[in-house]
């Protein structure tokens, strides 16, 4: 039985992407929640890169939008009804959603790595919808309840914190740290902070845009450096460096700060190959990875957000409603922009 | 005080690298003992491939040989003498050498990683003098005492068998791992024996040429590959990838053939950049990370070869006197050749 | 819909406990597969010393009997027939079962850590029925197809072999390592014998009785030693101490033979609180912990056997039916017996 | 040679110990920096609970205080001289010292864990002289540089700060973690405030005295708890328990407390031999060990006290000057006493 607090409406206003640089606003059935499932009506969702690559280019490597579909995945909101399984009490939560839905049987699941579930299901990663609507449906242990002192805007921000949170970990950041960071756009701000809340003691971030790294500097950085203007392969050696950029030279340059014994994560999406100073990470023994979605973060965001430690609400530089997705979408062009905002309610 | 067996003589004879392809028998001065040293009369040493690359090329990489250098590094022998701080006791006693002196002292030594030490003076690195001579110095803890059951020639090639212990314990091989390896030279072989002495299931080895894919089975692979023939990014994934190639093809299609979370090992030395499969790395969040020389390796390369688990003896393919270094160093162009043996006593 | 390969029975036998010492045999319905289930027909199960300690207390710590339940949980059979969501060509598939039944929701399994889910059903654990019966349910993903060199025998205690595995995981045992293990009952010698098989180089293990003594040297012992004759924290310090025995006399000793930064795993169940040497645990920084179950130990577990690594048939000392399942269970006092397999079938 | 900023005096004046609750001040030769050694003018040494325990008992544990022995380890001051090896520039430099001279050979050692050197020399441990005197020999790399911002006091603190980051370090303590420490002494209230640097969530301490708890409020707590008053063991579980008191009760409800694949890491002294909750500890997988001093802290406790993450001039109570260290050393029966200082110069 599902328990709702108030009936939820049979149809709902979503903005679907119908093609490249294609959006329309269209009625949908609202979904019923299934076992252990939750119905969240939608508060907030922010604008990601990988929204944005969908709705201008319609793919993503082997990800292709080839039918209609919601953008959108990083997402907050109030629980509207519960599925069978779920203590009904949850009805009216504030929760933020972590939005995957991994099938938990397979190796990669049982080990813990669920982000690496090869029969997950994502927001907004075809042929799935996202959340550029008014509900969604979520598992119940994927709706992380948020306290009051967590804005709506902030709870859907949990999900790039998330996604640092999980870049951190893999960089092995801790207490002291050194740390470089390329790219100064939403994910590489958020790393910073992520960075200076995980203890890291420096922190130097790389762009090409002044006012990024004003940015950078105002979110966490110790460091900025326009990567154009200072060799940056030849920095004091860092014991981590995070690429938000994707871009190779930025890459390459980052690797090669890197000391002894250090971490690379890869974060921001480039091409599908390119070249690495393979040298280098051999005889330094560097250790190379990427970060594909997260495990286990909401519970850290959550806390790092209420203490204090990261700021998701100063990032916020733009709001938008369902009618006007297409230019929260296309907000990403204003340098001034870092952040962008869709309330669908 | 200096402790030893019998007087040793005050000259040795010594096979220096003169030259690009040039090799001289020298007479050269025995060295003394110092503090927490030992004399080490030299029973054998294997030929390595970085040997035979300095010897062709002159350098490897930022590393050159521009005075005359004695090459060779992977030794054993028999303590001749030792320095103060060393227990009498030892003069006589086999052993197999480490030929690491690191500072001991910087964070990297600190750290438990003396292999990363910047400090590092390593046999047969330029200018440091190897092995292809009667007497060498080593640090009385990097004289690691053999039994009986482990011959001169197995003992000397303790030095590549920890190197591929290293290996696999950055590529996390445990009992029931899968692994493929590029390459069947004496290091794909020597990793294929050490991934089936640490309970690899299923160990795939790559090499172009068939006689070598035939050595490779001999000496632990469970399935071999003709890279030419078959797409090696499209066998069943495995947990861990090693190249023994420096090759950027093999290398390529070797990390495609990894699956979720799974590890990379460079061995191989190749060129100082070239380009990855960014994409696959980052979308399964695989490690990829080199191996520079190892720490703590000897003790278990010692019991593997005592137990019988790893046969190092039946690699040797060829067994030279100091007159003949360079036709050791040129026994790799011969397919039939796996390990040379150099005997300078 | 279901998949069988010929009717399955609608009823079937079972050894049923009924009170402390007391078995019947009973008619009982045979379960029909769920979603994601399979029903295997029992070929072999294992008597572990937690059947014993049902048997004769009625209680392990906080689990209590106190209703009719099936004992044992080592077990092989035959899948015979398959629920919704699985694979109709399994049915006939000879398979080892892992007779874990987690929730796959909560904090422990999303992390990896299934064995600890605090909604765990676990055979033969109240209220939770065994496999001393002719079928049983399990999870697809938990019935692991065997290959035909493994016997129904074997494959029945991959169970216990996957204690040892897990038990070696978590005392880092690898190539080279030194390990004591206290007591050579069933569990003192799968270990000996995993630990072997896992690389070390010294195995250490301590029993009162000779007989038992003899077994560890057979399954792969290096040294035995008896406590009463021998100070056990005296020997040369071990990297791993791994109790079997429950005896806080065995775990003290066993911990002060341990040397600097070992690790300690506690496998032998006993009082529930007991004097540990914390000094010696704090000054050498050593780690304790317990092993309680195994995740993703099976395909390990089948390589070592496949691969003759471990011998589990050669540790069988008795066969018994249904009907003598309580031979089988008494059969642990006589101190020639070492493994008892019930054949239900 | 040895660099000196201006002549350093032949002798000093030291506090010496020279029986149980016996303190005389002595002139005592200056020593000679020897090989990459600094000789450091102490600027202030705090108090801790060994130096205590030797002055009461004349002993802790197997270490004898049985000669005349300067008590002190927590400490600072300002580079006076260098010995051969080190860079003359550094006379002058204001460092905190790193107590430890370990061998730098053995095994642990070269692991990275110079901690647990069997060889180690440790200031105030017996029969090595500590700091209640004017001038101190250190190695160059333990005299560790330190800030303008950082005060003498704190910079001598630093070491009980290396005592807790260590023991977060075990305790996996990492943004969002629940702690529960047991203790609000020096070192309970020091980890209180390490475990919030580290980022953790909730931060439970317990202490009888209410101005201890009122203490750990000030510094970090999130929660306490006076355990006459509560059942620890059955407070909502906590990631990790470190216990600060030796206390058998305290150590058996904290590890109660602790969750499935908990840590608990035990750096109060006490018994050494008490009952442990092995059952508990077992079932659930928890971890135990202890910390037994540090390895590479003082980088990342100067990063925390440097940024404000760690306060160590609020935690002092009083000063003393080297005729005053026996009231230093009652200091602690004082509970408004948290930290007393020595300033020796």
């Amino acid at each position: 039985m599902t328990a709702t607090a108030q009936p939820t409406p049979a149809t709902m206003r979503a903005s679907v992407m119908t093609g490249v640089g294609e959006l329309r606003i269209e009625d949908r059935p609202v979904p019923a929640p299934g076992e252990h499932q939750v119905l969240v009506e939608v508060a907030a969702v922010g604008v990601c890169g990988s929204d944005v690559h969908y709705y201008r280019h319609g793919r993503i490597g082997d990800f292709v939008v080839d039918a209609p579909m919601i953008l959108g995945h990083e997402m907050s909101g109030r629980i509207a009804a519960v599925g069978p399984g779920v203590d009904p009490q949850r009805v009216g939560q504030r929760v933020a959603v972590e939005p995957q839905h991994p099938c938990r049987r397979c190796p990669q699941c049982k080990a813990g790595r669920y982000n690496l579930c090869p029969h997950m299901e994502f927001y907004a990663t075809p042929p799935v919808d996202g959340a550029f609507c008014r509900y969604v449906l979520i598992d119940d242990d994927m709706a992380h309840p948020v306290p009051d002192s967590i804005s709506d805007d902030a709870a859907a921000l949990l999900e790039p914190l998330s996604v640092a949170i999980a870049t951190m970990r893999k960089a092995n950041v801790r207490p002291g740290s050194s740390i470089l960071i390329a790219g100064a756009g939403p994910i590489g701000v958020i790393c910073a902070q992520a960075a200076r809340a995980f203890g890291a003691a420096r922190i130097v971030v790389t762009d090409l845009v002044p006012s990024r790294r004003d940015m950078a500097l105002r979110f966490g950085a110790t460091d900025v450096l326009d990567p154009t203007a200072v060799d940056v392969s030849a920095i004091e050696p860092v014991d981590a460096f995070v690429d938000a950029t994707g871009v190779p030279a930025a890459v390459v340059s980052g690797i090669k700060a890197v000391g002894p014994a250090g971490h690379v994560v890869l974060v921001g999406m480039g091409a599908d190959e390119y070249a690495l100073p393979v040298s280098h990470i051999a005889n330094f023994e560097i250790t190379v990875t990427g970060v594909f979605r997260y495990t286990d973060t909401w519970p850290a965001a959550i806390h790092l957000v209420a203490s204090g430690a990261v700021d998701l609400d100063g990032m916020v530089t733009g709001r938008y409603d369902l009618e006007h997705v297409g230019e929260a979408l296309d907000s990403d062009s204003d340098p001034a922009s870092l952040k962008s905002i869709v309330m669908p309610s």
